[in-house]
């Protein structure tokens, strides 16, 4: 029988050679053929899924979105309490910022220059983490009901901030300094679920 | 005696131009023939201070800031209280958005694009902002010792959280609910500025 590589995997093959190009030499410099090379498929094969560089980068920061809610998701789990939760999401996420720091720096501050369709996948991704923070802030509520919920805008504002701190790193070249962020990130985010409820 | 223009004249001319052309048909159709008759200069002197359309965008939201940090100055100085503060700050920002939207949607959204000297720019004008609101916070601490000061990283998340619901806002092409952003920006900020100082 011969090797059956579905449509789906090719796809996803592409991405993955995507996002090694840009680990290994930035955006800028990744062209199709580095892309096609390390996915081991040909040029017409990238074409029959991604009309430029471009769309597999559109692609591919959906994607990485999808790992990053699961890999937050899956911190999140192991721990009880509110505080450790916040830290271990933090951590899990700084850490793969860490791990894969010129992808990260494409996802971030790349996209920005993607047009429309870039602002469009990046509001996509920031909806899905605030969508996370709010089932998070919900599950507080249980512990202790005098806690507010987070509204959709304060979780989008926390999403916006937490991003800021990172972007800051990345365009200072300090990715060094991503860990630093932890404390002012988990500082903003327990403000805001400890804030009182008597203006509501 | 003939009318002496200064060189600082003529590009503040310039600037005045370009935001002109920029609030009339949006910055991609905004040509230079636009920019110089509005200023009503030649060619000649727009090329004498700039190299490029992009250059003249960076500089006038390099300017533009300067007006909105004077705007929002303006307002704390009017507002005795911290909460007062917050509130005018925000509605003398978010009035001054929704007075200029196609120019305000230029320095948010299509600096983005501007490679990295647009992101330089953002970047000083974050700062800029994160420095006024510590500067704001710290006069808090003499309204009541108790409340923390705010950490430059506070300050930015804080900043880069309230862009966010603008940036939101602007995208989805919803300009007339920019005032809504209004309670959550000051509901963040107010929870930062309350949070407990037990675990300094």
């Amino acid at each position: 029988m011969t090797e059956q590589v579905t449509e789906a995997e090719y796809r996803s093959r592409l991405m993955d050679g995507m996002a090694a190009a840009v680990a290994e030499k930035g955006y800028a410099e990744t062209t199709i053929a580095d892309i096609v090379r390390l996915a081991r498929v040909s040029k017409r094969t990238f074409y029959q899924h991604f009309a430029s560089k471009e769309e597999c980068l559109l692609a591919l920061y959906t994607a990485a979105t999808d790992q990053l809610i699961e890999v937050i998701r899956r911190a999140i789990e192991g721990a009880h309490d509110m505080h450790s939760r916040v830290r271990c999401a933090h951590r899990a996420y700084l850490q793969r910022i860490k791990e894969h720091p010129l992808l990260m720096r494409t996802l971030f501050i790349e996209i920005l220059a993607a047009g429309s369709r870039g602002l469009q996948v990046r509001r996509a991704a920031n909806q899905r983490f605030a969508d996370l923070l709010r089932a998070t802030g919900a599950d507080q509520q249980y512990d202790s009901p005098q806690k507010r919920h987070i509204t959709p805008a304060l979780a989008m504002a926390i999403v916006g901030g937490i991003n800021e701190l990172i972007l800051q790193a990345m365009e200072s070249n300090q990715i060094e300094r991503l860990l630093e962020i932890e404390e002012p990130a988990t500082a903003l985010l327990e403000a805001v679920l400890a804030r009182p409820i008597a203006d509501d």
